[in-house]
This record gives C-alpha cells, structure tokens and sequence, in this order.
C-alpha cells in the first residue's frame, strides 16, 4: 500500500508516467501495486508495457553472483 | 525447474507458443521460468506478451472473494 500512495503522489504532482520495478519475490507485490492502481484508484492510468529481464546479484551469503529476475511496469495516464 | 522442463517438452513436441501463467505469490515463479527459458534453454524462443491481471479468489477461510493478481508470459518460437 506503501507504494501504491507512492506512484499516486508522484501522478497527482503532475507526471504523466510512473515505472513500477521489482525483482526476486518482490516480483508478485510489484503487479499488485500496478492493479491496485490501475483497478481502483487512479482508473485514467493504464498499463503501457511490461518488461522481464534478469540481473546479476552478489550473494551476501557465498559472494557469488546469482540470477534474479525483475519486472519493469510502465504505467501512463 | 519442474516448469521449465514441461515447457521444453512442449515447444520439443513441435509446439510454436507457450503460455505461462501465474497468480499471487507464484508471479515471481512464472517470470523466473520464462527467464530461465529464453536465457538458457531454448535462446530460439522470445518473450512475445506479457499481460497482468486481476482474478476473483474464494477465500477458503472466510468465504468471502479476495483480489488476487495475476500475470500471463506468452512465449513464441
């Protein structure tokens, strides 16, 4: 919900577009902030494309590099 | 993995697309497998659409229809 009022400040301060990131696990709660926003409360915005991709991330627990995917949301009133 | 091997088997028996979908918390999961795809397994295949949702749940504690998000990869050869 967090996040949710973060992209509404940012549409109601006048920018046209808001870019929701995510990745890992975090990946389901970025398409909810999305169809929250979209679905409930600002219904002039829609979704203009979504993106997956993968990034390298050092592990903190074997200092190795590891696969994680992320989504890129791009929202557009 | 379990996932991306059904999708092999698939685009292995002359399949041209496949669908992955996911809701709640298993999005993440879908979009590792599609990742894991077209990254690894099969660099032939891209990701042609991704679209996301918003699915009616029954909660199976109080009965009532919960708002669950859901995502749906397309891939093609």
């Amino acid at each position: 919900m967090n996040y949710v009022l973060a992209c509404l400040t940012q549409i109601n301060n006048g920018t046209n577009s808001v870019t929701v990131k995510a990745r890992g696990r975090a990946i389901s709660r970025a398409v909810d902030v999305a169809q929250v926003l979209t679905k409930r409360f600002a219904t002039d915005i829609t979704v203009k494309s979504i993106s997956i991709n993968t990034e390298q991330v050092k592990s903190t627990v074997s200092g190795g590099m590891n696969n994680v995917s992320s989504i890129e949301i791009k929202l557009q009133k």
